[in-house]
């Protein structure tokens, strides 16, 4: 569904929108019982709240496509994954908070060892403490050149952001990182004559770092990757006609909704402060992104328990969400975070669409068996909004 | 689906193929009785049918989106909804039985009522009489230019509808109906410069209409939107290799099917005439269209009982239809119109594919909810007919 045609149908209403995304929803069924962590979770809460909804499994990409968190989210919030893209810098930005800029570059770093003679031979430096990355990342920051503010911001271990903020940048740049050992780094390449002065400067900016890592073994190179800009995405406030406010206690999901134009929330560090952050500013938006992470978290960890324990945590906030009566209510997430795959996966995700004009199903249950028997069939993620909106009434007939 | 890629599989056969259009036959639950429309009627011989046929979900423009009736019915034909759109001008036009020709330029009308100084006070002109719009648009018939011929034919209370039939005209206007109070009409303008002596001429229409009007308030002025041509439409009989029939008791959908080359045959005002319709020219077409008003009235009216009743009747109506041996049968409709909603809604449709090789699945029930389960998934409208085609023994392999 195209945008410009949502954007040409959107009436005003009163309506409160609530999407809340749990992160790594989608499971599989564990091999001793047959049961995915929703099936064996005790979430009474959301059976019940599934059994009056629409239901639905929703696909971020494409079947057998396993979407990162950046497509995830966009795809949540209305955007086609597969045309607006961001890319590794951008997210890593986003994901500590750092306050890109129209026009800035970003990269993905890791600091690595190299050999006397420049060759790498260990892309992480072996996994150094987050410590000592970010006291190499301060000495980093002393490399300065004309025309042109360097930012190195340490995220974890071996991980930092490398961003460029000056006139006439370009992100069209190739990797300095070969992905492999015993080969020195790349030089970084134009990718568009546009970007050849951005090339230059970052092949620079190496250059100075291999100098003041000198002694610094094992940390004692740089690896670049991900360069990009910050994408044009349409404004989803305007798009959808609606005040947008986004929760989030990570940062890289309060990035993702800054970066389509969500005003993000100051909230605390668990989803108990992010129900009450909601419970503050109910009256004040239209719209509320809501996110969890806990799913997440364990899914990635392999810990089947410990997702089904995150799912119960958060069917206990179900009524206190529900007691702040929005007008529609779904639940769903960004991708599949299996326990047993120990990372995102490609699996659709359950989700359940509540109005008082979502129409009745047969489901009664919210697990990916259930749901794939739901109303709303199998929904590419990017078609969520149109009918979180229509149930809000806030979309006019299309054609007499 | 490409109607290209469909017409080059067609092949020839006898069969005889009814569509059935049961109009705004989608419904939700009644909030009493958790029970949609088609849930509480009783509608036996729907149900049995239900159980012999592929069931499923038509969704006609996308997720969200409510379809007017133009996109709902494009859609059962087989066309793509957002590719092929028709304007509202054109829609009012067919409505009213008015034969448009390719290059007429049809806009919808409305009465209304300005003060002294043209400003506008009622858009509706107080809704007045249909026979006070039937002599006023009478009065308005005898403005006349040179070059162009202008039609003046009234709707129902204070709608009305404008056709200029000519050489070189172009429906590429503005409106002039503001959609606001306390403002003047706006003058109409050309969005294309092929545009700019039709705009000319509609204005000289509007001001020659101020002055034919001017005593007779409340309808002293006239307001114009939706200005459209015929829009080019591939041929349903070429493309699809059928001799095709439209029995409808409704001007507008008669008009729909003209639009798409059906013929139109001649029928009376009640559901039962339009199968007595059927039964006669059933041997000569191998097509037939055939049309269902009252869900859809009752529907928009929010009288859920009579929704009920409508269903029921209709009901009555199928041992005769199926006792005429379609080879294949298909009941959906071109949208929902639940009866909470009193209006068209978003929601998918419930649809069934009767034939010897529709394929079992385990629905036996045609409700809404009974149908998320079969067999055809939730499909686009205009996916509908090569099922139909190919239940028919109509369309060969692709590919070798």
């Amino acid at each position: 569904m195209d945008l410009e045609l949502i954007r040409n149908l959107i009436i005003p209403n009163t309506t409160k929108l609530v999407l809340l995304s749990l992160d790594g929803l989608g499971g599989l069924p564990h091999p001793n019982t047959g049961k995915s962590e929703l099936e064996t979770a005790r979430i009474p809460t959301l059976h019940a709240l599934a059994a009056r909804s629409a239901c639905g499994l929703l696909r971020h990409v494409g079947p057998g496509i396993t979407p990162g968190s950046g497509p995830g989210h966009l795809g949540l919030f209305g955007y086609d994954p597969l045309k607006y893209q961001v890319g590794r810098g951008v997210l890593e930005a986003l994901g500590i908070d750092f306050e890109l800029r129209a026009g800035d570059v970003a990269a993905r770093g890791n600091l690595c060892t190299v050999d006397r003679e420049g060759r790498i031979t260990d892309r992480r430096a072996g996994r150094i403490a987050t410590d000592l990355c970010v006291s190499l990342c301060q000495r980093l920051r002393a490399i300065r050149f004309p025309g042109v503010k360097l930012f190195v911001e340490p995220v974890k271990e071996h991980r930092f952001v490398l961003i460029l903020r000056g006139a006439g940048l370009s992100g069209r740049l190739s990797e300095s990182d070969p992905q492999s050992l015993g080969v020195p780094a790349l030089p970084v390449k134009a990718l568009a004559p546009a970007a050849k002065r951005t090339a230059a400067l970052v092949n620079r900016f190496v250059a100075a770092a291999r100098k003041a890592l000198a002694g610094e073994a094992p940390a004692n190179m740089i690896l670049l990757r991900g360069f990009d800009q910050l994408p044009r995405l349409p404004s989803f406030p305007k798009t959808f006609g609606l005040k947008a406010a986004a929760i989030a206690a990570y940062p890289m999901y309060r990035g993702l909704a800054r970066l389509v134009g969500m005003e993000v929330l100051k909230t605390g560090a668990t989803f108990a402060d992010e129900v009450a952050t909601l419970r503050q500013h109910r009256e004040a938006y239209d719209f509320f992104f809501l996110h969890y992470k806990d799913t997440d978290k364990a899914g990635e960890d392999g810990d089947f328990a410990g997702k089904v324990a995150a799912l119960e945590r958060l069917d206990g906030f179900i009524p206190q969400i529900l007691s702040l009566k929005p007008d529609v209510l779904a639940v769903t997430g960004d991708h599949a975070s299996p326990a047993v795959l120990k990372g995102h996966g490609w699996q659709p995700v359950p989700l359940l669409l509540w109005s008082a004009y979502c129409g009745a199903d047969p489901v009664t249950e919210f697990t990916e068996r259930a749901c794939a028997a739901g109303s709303l069939g199998v929904l590419a993620a990017q078609e969520l909004m149109p009918l979180i909106l229509a149930n809000g009434l806030r979309l006019t007939k299309f054609g007499a």
